[in-house]
Formats: C-alpha cells, sequence, structure tokens
C-alpha cells in the first residue's frame, strides 16, 4: 500500500480521537455548501459534548431513548421536540439570531402553541374575556415606527389563558369559543386598546418527555404570566411577543425563558370607581399602557442574509 | 429594585450572549450531580452550535421535524435514532470511550440491529451458510488473554449476511432460519473454527429519515463486508467485533463508520483441490484466520469509572 494510499484510508477509518473530522470527510463533494457547513458545526459540537461528557453506554442509550419517545409523543395537536427546544432555550436563541433589530424595536419572544389564526377582528375597547373569570384588566398603547411615528392600521392580534390557567382551545366546550382571543387594529393616530383579563402564570404541558427532564433537572414547568401578542403592518418586521406581569412568582424562572427586561410591564392597579364605571368593570380594576415599536424589515439583521443566502 | 436582585433577575432572564448559562443557572440544587454535569455540556455544545451556524428559523424548524419523523420510524423493529448514531460516529465513538482495553487487546466495532440471541451452539468446524449461497469461506483462529494464554470454553458468536445482503431475520420465510449464525466454543487449546460463506457488502435500511439525510450529504448507505463477532468469556470485557475483507470496495468508506485498521483481516484464496476436498468445499475457496484477544475486566478504562461512580 502506498503512502498516498494508506494515509487516505486513515482518514476514512474511524478514530476516535479525531472522530468528528473522519465523519466530516465523508460528505460528498456536490452537496449544498449550506448543509455541509451546518452538518460540520453539529457533528463537530455533537462529537466534542460526548467526549467531554465521557458518556457512558448506559447514558447514550437513555438519550437514544429519550429523543425516541419524545418523537413518539409528537401528533397534530404536541410537538414535543418544539417543547424540548422551548425549554432548553434554543427556540428563544434561534428568534433572537433572527430577529436582530435596531435599538427601541419591541423584542421577540416565544410564540408558543396556542396561538390560532382565525381569532375574530374587533373594535378597539372590545371586552375579550367572555367567561368573566379572573380580575379586569385594561389594555391601552400605540405601535410607532423606531422614529416614533405612528403606524396606522397595525393589526394587534392578542391571546391569553383564562384564570384557570388554560387556553380556549385546549378547554373546548367548556370554555367560550375565543375566549381571551381577538384581533385590533390602530387607529390614526397609532392607538389600539381593549378590556381582558389580567393574565396568571400556568403550567406547560408536563405529562411527557420532557416534563420528566424538567423534573430530573429540578425545574418547574410554569410559564410567569404573560399576554401574548402578534404586531404586525405591511413593510414592518412582525413583532410576536408578550407583556409580563411584574408581579408574578415565576417571573425570573419561566420555564422556557421567554422573559426579557423589555417585556415586563407596568400593571397598575386603579381603584377609581368612576374610571370603572366608564369601563364597565367594577373597581379595582388593572391597567397597563404599552407601546410597539416596529422596525423596517430592511433594518432587521438576519440569519440568512448573514450566511450569504 | 436591590443591586442584587437586579443582578440575580439578570441571570434569569433570556440573554442570547450567554444563553446557555441563563438556561444551565436553571437547574435546580439537589439533582443527580452526573445529571447536571451532562446536561450542562449538552446545553452548551447545543447553544454554541445554533450560534455558530446562525441557524435560520426554517433551518430550525426542519431539524425539529427531522427528530419528530426519526422518532415516529422507531417501532419495535427499527430504531432509526441508533441508526443515526451510527451513520454520525457517534456509536463508534461512546464504544471507544467505554472499552479503553490494554495495547494489543482486540477491538470493538458496532453491534448493529440484526444480532439474535439465542442463534444455535455449534461443534467446531460448523458449516452455518444453511441457504448454499456466495463463496466458501472456513475460518479459524484462537481466544487468548492479554498475555497470550489460551482462553479455554471462550464462546465465539458469528452472524453475516447472506450473499443477496440481508441477514435472516430480514428475509423470513426466504431464508432458513439462523441462516449464516452460530455460537462457537474454544477448545483446550483455545481454538475454534467454523465454515461459511465470504461476506459482501450491503446497505443500511435507507428508507427513512437516515438514508434522506445521507443522500443529503452525498453519502451512500453501504457497509463494507464483514462478519459480526461477539467473544467472550468470564471475567474477560467481551468483544463486540467485525473481520472486514481487505478487498471490499466500500472498505475506506463504512457508513456507519465500522472500519478499524486491525479488524481488516487477510482473506486468502485457496486453489487447492485436497484442501477444498477435506472441508466439504469445491476449490477454490477463501480462508481467513483471526485470533481474538481478551482483555480481563479490570484491565479495561470505562467511563463510569472516569465519571467517579
Amino acid at each position: 500500500m502506498s503512502e498516498t494510499t494508506r494515509s487516505e484510508r486513515d482518514l476514512a477509518y474511524f478514530d476516535a480521537a479525531r472522530s468528528a473530522d473522519v465523519v466530516n470527510a465523508r460528505m460528498g463533494p456536490d452537496i449544498l455548501p449550506r448543509m455541509r457547513e451546518v452538518m460540520t458545526i453539529i457533528v463537530t459540537h455533537l462529537h466534542a459534548a460526548v467526549k467531554e461528557a465521557r458518556l457512558t453506554t448506559e447514558e447514550w442509550m437513555a438519550g437514544i431513548e429519550f429523543l425516541t419517545k419524545t418523537g413518539q409523543m409528537c401528533s397534530d395537536w404536541r410537538q414535543e421536540f418544539i417543547l424540548l427546544s422551548d425549554v432548553l432555550g434554543v427556540s428563544m436563541l434561534v428568534d433572537a439570531l433572527n430577529h436582530d433589530r435596531p435599538e427601541g424595536s419591541t423584542e421577540n419572544t416565544v410564540l408558543g402553541p396556542f396561538y390560532v389564526e382565525d381569532a375574530p377582528r374587533y373594535e378597539n375597547g372590545t371586552n375579550i374575556c367572555l367567561d368573566g373569570k379572573g380580575e379586569p384588566l385594561v389594555v391601552r398603547g400605540r405601535v410607532t415606527d423606531n422614529e416614533g411615528h405612528p403606524v396606522v392600521g397595525a393589526t394587534v392580534d392578542v391571546w391569553a389563558t383564562n384564570d384557570d390557567g388554560f387556553y380556549d382551545v385546549q378547554q373546548k366546550g367548556i370554555q367560550p369559543d375565543y375566549n381571551l382571543r381577538g384581533v385590533f387594529t390602530t387607529d390614526a393616530r397609532g392607538e389600539y386598546w381593549f378590556r381582558t383579563a389580567k393574565p396568571r402564570f400556568y403550567p406547560i404541558p408536563d405529562d411527557g418527555t420532557v416534563g420528566k427532564l424538567l423534573a430530573a433537572l429540578g425545574r418547574h414547568p410554569n410559564r410567569a404570566a404573560h399576554l401574548h401578542f402578534i404586531v404586525k403592518a405591511p413593510g414592518y418586521d412582525t413583532v410576536v411577543t408578550h407583556i409580563f406581569t411584574p408581579d408574578c412568582q415565576y417571573l425570573a424562572e419561566d420555564t422556557v425563558f421567554g422573559v426579557k427586561h423589555s417585556l415586563i410591564a407596568d400593571f397598575r392597579k386603579v381603584d377609581d370607581a368612576a374610571e370603572a364605571d366608564k369601563l364597565g368593570f367594577n373597581a379595582p380594576f388593572w391597567a397597563v399602557d404599552r407601546n410597539f415599536v416596529l422596525a423596517r424589515n430592511e433594518d432587521v439583521g438576519r440569519n440568512r442574509r448573514a450566511a450569504g443566502r
């Protein structure tokens, strides 16, 4: 065997010391460059992690079984791998990499699995709390661009759990349809407002593999209390975000890492009978003012641009 | 908010720059130390890979779908995640970490999914090729310890595909039961021998997600031609290995990275009618001599010891 052949073969055979290189060298010459780039990184980190952890055969098998069961829990109604990505902070990281907005823009957070596309469009001021549970809340705000100019006709799509900690779609037949959901539109001054109930914390589905993992990690499954928003207008980067109450006991330990400083809002308790009366509430009630700042699409850094695609 | 509270909260909220630390800081105080160690490493590499690749939202979603479908392909009869581990070289790496044997010991390679536990025990010399296909082969050898002393009564469990490239269990009703499988026992000199057919290359199951991944990576699904062996004796580290033919076209590109230099055997073509006659073969036939060197359990480095368990 010539020296050349020998060294080519050396790279082909398995060798624990340079195992990732051996695997990556096997890729064909004519594949998508981005496929080569991403898989090289994944294989390199995968091998490094196995070596650093000095994974035992039993631990490897436990990992295989965990991934298998996680896949098998997925259905049209449940995505356990997205939940896994969420509780490991990967969903938030991917979002951050893909929505690098100018300073001052409203920040994104997780979409979550309970968004529905066809929520009713309402006039500003409508009360979307259809089951009457929880403490009344009025939300008011303005949508602007990065220069502070109003964005007229932006849609503000909101959804939340009821006071029992469930979304309407988790309790079909128990909650009214579209309870705590609605789409509002900003007026000529860029303003929107609506009435609802103060949100509360709730657990993510924890009866699957992700719930077991959280338990093994000494973590609870609760999300800090929040309202979901999607704010969008033509030409602007769509904002998928929350507002968090500042008083939730899980604020500093939201199980999907959805909390950012800028998303914690000032919820004021208003004990004013006349104000309550105007809103059709009993006093005291809660009020929060929340503006959204949309970045123009062309001002947002995105990975696909960074990757040269 | 006091300075202390503020800085504690800073570590709790998501921050793309130190995202892995935020996730790892969330683990509880009373969990298994090994769980903390392994998950810290996994989360750190996972976040580093996502950042290095600057993964787009669409790529992340493609990854979620790949993992989901991989889990959903698994059944009692198929383990697509083990196959994934195999083609990414992870199975070989985990094996290497867990069987760090003294120099000169026979090396391990992948077990593969087609081992069955209850193969027949045969007298030395038995021909296990029950369908008569392929070129005849005689395998002879000795099992010793690291000092060269014979290991008497060691079991040599062998299995292989037939000349069509399928294991008996993949073709129930087509191949004879236990075709190309058998368990032999070393005699008073530590020797074993049996007759079979020369192995040929074959593809791993490539109609699932792993097959699609291999195609996207410009890789073929073929395993280099080999015979499987499990060699064991009380007090010794069980050897799970192959012998490879030196002339297979896929030797340098075995799709699961199972080839190691030391596992390539010298297959001799014997064109000797008298020798053939003694073996009940027609000339020419193939012959290979293969010794196995077993390491004592106490001389083998294992991760669980390294991890202090």
